[in-house]
C-alpha cells in the first residue's frame, strides 16, 4: 500500500454507521480510503466500492498520511490509537478524531498526540449519517490551524460546511457538547410529545407536520436568547415564565393522567418554577440559564 | 355599541401579550375590537390605534358575535366566562378559546358552553406574539366545522396558517400539548446548552449560528421518528441508542465538571439507559416512547 500516488488517501478508523458513511463519501469523492474497524465484517460495502481492507490499525494508519477516526467515544479511540504498534506508526502522520466527547478528552488527545509525535485536529459531526457527503452536513474542526489548512482538501470530500473554531483542541468538542445538548434534549421532548400524543388519539404522522413548524420557530428566538444569555438580561416582555411554566403544568398533568412518565418535563417545570420563587416571575424562561449555573 | 355594521367586529378578552398581539392584529386588518382585561390599564396602545375599551367582560362580549379569549389558562378563562353575567351575554355568541390548557379542560368548557347556549370553538397559538398577523402565524382550531366556517374570514385577520383538527373539543389542546411538549423541553435544552458553552468559554453568539444547525436537521428525523412510534419499530441502523448515551454522558459530565446542574439530561440519559437495560441497544433512542408510557 503505497502513498506515492497523485490521488489523496485517507484511512478511516471505526465503521459504525457514521464511520461508514465517511468512507463510503471519501470513496464517492474519489479518495483512496483504507478501512479498519475493532469487530471484522463491516467493511463488505466498502470494499465492494474501492476501499482497502487493512489487517490491523497499525497497518491501517500507516497507508495514508491522514487518518480520521470516528468510533463511539475518546475511551474507544484511545484504545484503538495509543497501542504501541499504532502510535508508532502515527508519526509524522495526521489524525483527525470526529469521535465524540468531552472538550476535556480532546485536549488530554492533543497532549498525548504532541507527546508521541503524532500532528492532530480534533473534530466533530453535528448532522445525521444520510447527510455525510452532501451539502447538507457540518463539522467543527479545532487545532493548529495550517494543519486544518493542509487536510481540507481532502476533508471536503466529506461535502457540507467545515468550520475551523480555534486552535484549542477543546473547542470543537466544547460546540459539540453544547449542541448535542439541545439535540438531544430536543429529542427526548419530541420522543414524549409522540407518547403523549398516541395516547390523546393523536398519530405521529398527524404531529409531525405541526411538529416541524415548532422546529421552524426555534432559529429567531436561538438568536434572540443566546443575545439575553449574552447581556444577562433575560426579557419576558413577550412571554413570561409564569405563563411557560402554566403550559409546562399542562403537559406535565396531561402526560400522568394517561399514565406516561413525565420527569423530563417535571425538572423544566420545576427550574421555571425555582426562578419564579427568586423573584423573576415576569423574566422570560431563559433566566433559568443563571439558575443552573449557579454555583 | 351596535352590532349592525357592515364591518365585522370581535372581542377580545385578555391583554397579556399575546391578547395584545391578537387585537393588533385585528385593529390592522381592519376588523372593530372591541377589548377588556382584568387588571386595567393594558388598553392604552390598543385604544390608541382604535380598540374600544370595554368595562367590564359582559360590555365586552355583548359588542361582537365572536369573543376571543386569550387568557395564562383555564381556570382564568373560567374566572372570566363563567360569571353570570357574561354567560349570559354570551348566549347565542360564539366564543374562540385561544388561551393554552389540556384537552380535558377544553373539552369541559366546551360542555359548559352548550349547556350554556353558547357557540364554543376551541383553539390554540402555536408561534410566539411577532408572528401574530404575519404570514408565519400557526392556529389549530376544533369544535363544530360549521361554526369554524363562519368565522373563519375574521379569525384569517389573524395571519398565518389556521387548521381546523375536528369536531372534538379536545383535539386542538391535544396537538397543542405535544407541541409545547416539544417547545418548553428544546428550549430547556436550548438555556442549558448556553449556560455549558458560557462556561466553555463559548458566547451565545457564538453558539446561535450553530444552534439553528441543529434546528435544521430536526424536520426529517421528526419524519421519521414519527413514522417508527406510528409502527412500534425503533430502528438504530443510523444511530442506536448505545451511541446517543455516550453523548448525553459528555453532556452530563462536562456540565456537572463546571458546576452546572444537568438534571434535565441526566432523567434523559436515564430513560435511554433503561431502554438499553431492557435490551434495546441496538434500537434507536425514540424506544424510549414506549419506556415512558408502559403503565
Ligand atoms: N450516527 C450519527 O448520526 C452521528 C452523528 C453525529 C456524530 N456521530 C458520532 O460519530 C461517532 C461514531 O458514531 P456511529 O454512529 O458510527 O456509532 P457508535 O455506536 O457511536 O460507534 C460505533 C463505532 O465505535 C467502535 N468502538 C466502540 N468501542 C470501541 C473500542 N473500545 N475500541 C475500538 N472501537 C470501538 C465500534 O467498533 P465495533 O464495531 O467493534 O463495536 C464502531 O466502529 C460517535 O462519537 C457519534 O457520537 C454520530
Ligand atoms: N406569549 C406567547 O409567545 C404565546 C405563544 C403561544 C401561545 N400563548 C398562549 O396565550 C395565552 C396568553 O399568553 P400571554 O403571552 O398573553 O401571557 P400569559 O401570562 O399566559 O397570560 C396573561 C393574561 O392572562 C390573564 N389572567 C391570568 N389570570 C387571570 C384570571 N384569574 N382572570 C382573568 N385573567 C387572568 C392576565 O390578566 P392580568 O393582566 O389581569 O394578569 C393576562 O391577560 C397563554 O395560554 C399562552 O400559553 C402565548
Amino acid at each position: 500500500m503505497s502513498e506515492s500516488t497523485s490521488r489523496p488517501s485517507v484511512t478511516v478508523l471505526g465503521l459504525g454507521p457514521m464511520g461508514r458513511a465517511l468512507a463510503a463519501a471519501f470513496l464517492d469523492a474519489g479518495v483512496r480510503t483504507t478501512v479498519w474497524n475493532r469487530t471484522p465484517g463491516r467493511d463488505g460495502e466498502l470494499v465492494a466500492r474501492g476501499a482497502v481492507a487493512a489487517a490491523s490499525p497499525e497497518e491501517a494508519v500507516a497507508a495514508a498520511p491522514l487518518t480520521v477516526v470516528c468510533v463511539v467515544n475518546y475511551d474507544a479511540s484511545d484504545a484503538v490509537l495509543r497501542r504501541a504498534a499504532v502510535t508508532t506508526a502515527l508519526k509524522g502522520r495526521t489524525v483527525v478524531n470526529l469521535s465524540a466527547d468531552t472538550p476535556g478528552r480532546a485536549r488530554d488527545t492533543a497532549d498525548w498526540a504532541a507527546r508521541h509525535g503524532v500532528r492532530y485536529l480534533d473534530g466533530a459531526i453535528m448532522t445525521p449519517t444520510p447527510t455525510i457527503g452532501t451539502a447538507d452536513a457540518v463539522f467543527l474542526h479545532s487545532g493548529p490551524a495550517d494543519l486544518y489548512e493542509e487536510h481540507r482538501p481532502v476533508l471536503a470530500a466529506l461535502g457540507g460546511t467545515h468550520t475551523h473554531l480555534g486552535e484549542d483542541a477543546g473547542r470543537a468538542a466544547a460546540y459539540d457538547i453544547a449542541l448535542l445538548d439541545i439535540f438531544w434534549t430536543a429529542m427526548a421532548g419530541y420522543t414524549h410529545a409522540l407518547a403523549l400524543a398516541r395516547a390523546e388519539g393523536v398519530t405521529g404522522a398527524e404531529l409531525a407536520p405541526f411538529a416541524h413548524g415548532i422546529a421552524a420557530i426555534l432559529p429567531p428566538l436561538f438568536t434572540e436568547f443566546a443575545a439575553d444569555a449574552d447581556a444577562g438580561t433575560y426579557s419576558g416582555e413577550l412571554n413570561p415564565v409564569t405563563s411557560a411554566v402554566s403550559t409546562m403544568a399542562h403537559v406535565v398533568h396531561a402526560s400522568e393522567a394517561h399514565g406516561i412518565d413525565a420527569s423530563v418535563m417535571r425538572v423544566v417545570e420545576g427550574q421555571a418554577r425555582r426562578v419564579i420563587a427568586l423573584g423573576h416571575g415576569t423574566d422570560g424562561y431563559t433566566r433559568v440559564a443563571e439558575l443552573i449555573a449557579r454555583r
